[in-house]
């Protein structure tokens, strides 16, 4: 039973039952929604232009109490908004292509970086969804800004750990995707012989990069590339 | 009370009430102690040449429950390891000087990418604990082999989100620290005045590139140059 004011006072409110669902990956992916958890991450959700189905206020819309129930972080947010998603329109001249990337956090930053050098991001299955609430939090609001569009490998380098040409000396501007495999696996064969050419970022130590940063390097020295 | 085969059947057990306390970063620092978590860091850390106080294994010296107790993990490991800390006795030629990242996620991200480059890495006051939990894990074994020498700045180049010098552009060679500030908050005016130089890497999004991904940049840029 909720409160006079319309605020929430019971975990059995279908906005609160909502909530929980979109948790789970398979309730985002059936409703096409999804939840996103602070007042930084709600307002860029909406600067970006995606529909608002419930933005709960702790306080005003919510007992306090309720929301940090429903909430995935330690420390509850005041705001958690639920949001439709759409399908991306724009197209960008770069993109990460990145297969079975799992980890929600690197998918989350890639999408900062990607944010940040002006790149799209296409997602084979098997990836982190990037609207879960780590990859969301990761991503520090770029997941609402970079365009994310289906999985195609076409003009496309491979990044591999060891035996490509060193990325600094491929001819990057003939290519607009940088293919990037799953943290331990790296790329399967069947998707290297659909690139054009294999690059390799050199590394000295014993420990490859990070999928993150091997992603991230290869959007700086493309874009280093075309400013001089 | 443990069992007949020494096998670790009581909670209360002195290794076991060890590795709790090592939860903490104070007791770490008093203790000049840490533990590791999993096979694979905790044979880096052997690797390294870590001298190792305790190595528990599940099953062999302690029962699997009890260690899952006293595990980060959701996962429990099957090896939980406590090692003694050590000062750095290696000086690299080009070193990450992290002022109050916070982030143990960050800290651990940027010290692989450190060993990824042959560099070393220096903390500030107020950066998280690269031998913590989770910086560990990050970390991916890096933490043992980088040279991490206390905080102090020659030769530096400060890398700030506006403003500074095009990072491209700057004689990288001339200098051997690379300064990254707290994720908010960047580089105070008392750190900025000890710099040579501030960098900036250029970006299109709204959003600043993630410290790791900034650190990392730089450190691929210089050994980019030294190449070729």
């Amino acid at each position: 039973m909720d409160g006079v004011a319309g605020v929430i006072t019971s975990r059995d409110n279908e906005k609160l039952k909502l909530v929980r669902k979109l948790h789970e990956r398979r309730w985002r992916d059936k409703l096409r929604l999804f939840f996103v958890e602070g007042e930084d991450l709600v307002a860029a959700a909406q600067d970006a232009g995606f529909e608002a189905v419930d933005v709960l206020v702790a306080g005003d819309d919510v007992e306090a109490r309720l929301l940090a129930e429903v909430s995935t972080l330690g420390h509850p947010p005041r705001v958690v908004g639920v949001f439709r998603r759409r399908d991306s329109a724009l197209a960008a001249e770069v993109v990460l292509a990145l297969w079975r990337v799992s980890d929600p956090g690197n998918v989350g930053t890639l999408l900062r970086s990607a944010d940040a050098f002006g790149a799209g991001v296409m997602l084979s299955e098997g990836c982190a969804d990037p609207f879960g609430p780590k990859a969301l939090r990761a991503g520090m609001g770029s997941t609402f800004r970079v365009p994310l569009t289906p999985f195609e490998l076409r003009d496309a380098v491979a990044l591999v750990a060891d035996g490509g040409q060193t990325l600094a000396d491929v001819e990057l501007e003939r290519y607009s995707t940088f293919v990037l495999g799953a943290e331990r696996e790296g790329l399967p064969p069947e998707i290297l012989e659909r690139c054009d050419v294999q690059a390799t970022i050199p590394v000295q130590g014993v420990e490859s990069l990070n999928v993150a940063m091997a992603g991230t390097i290869a959007l700086y020295e493309r874009a280093r590339r075309a400013m001089s």
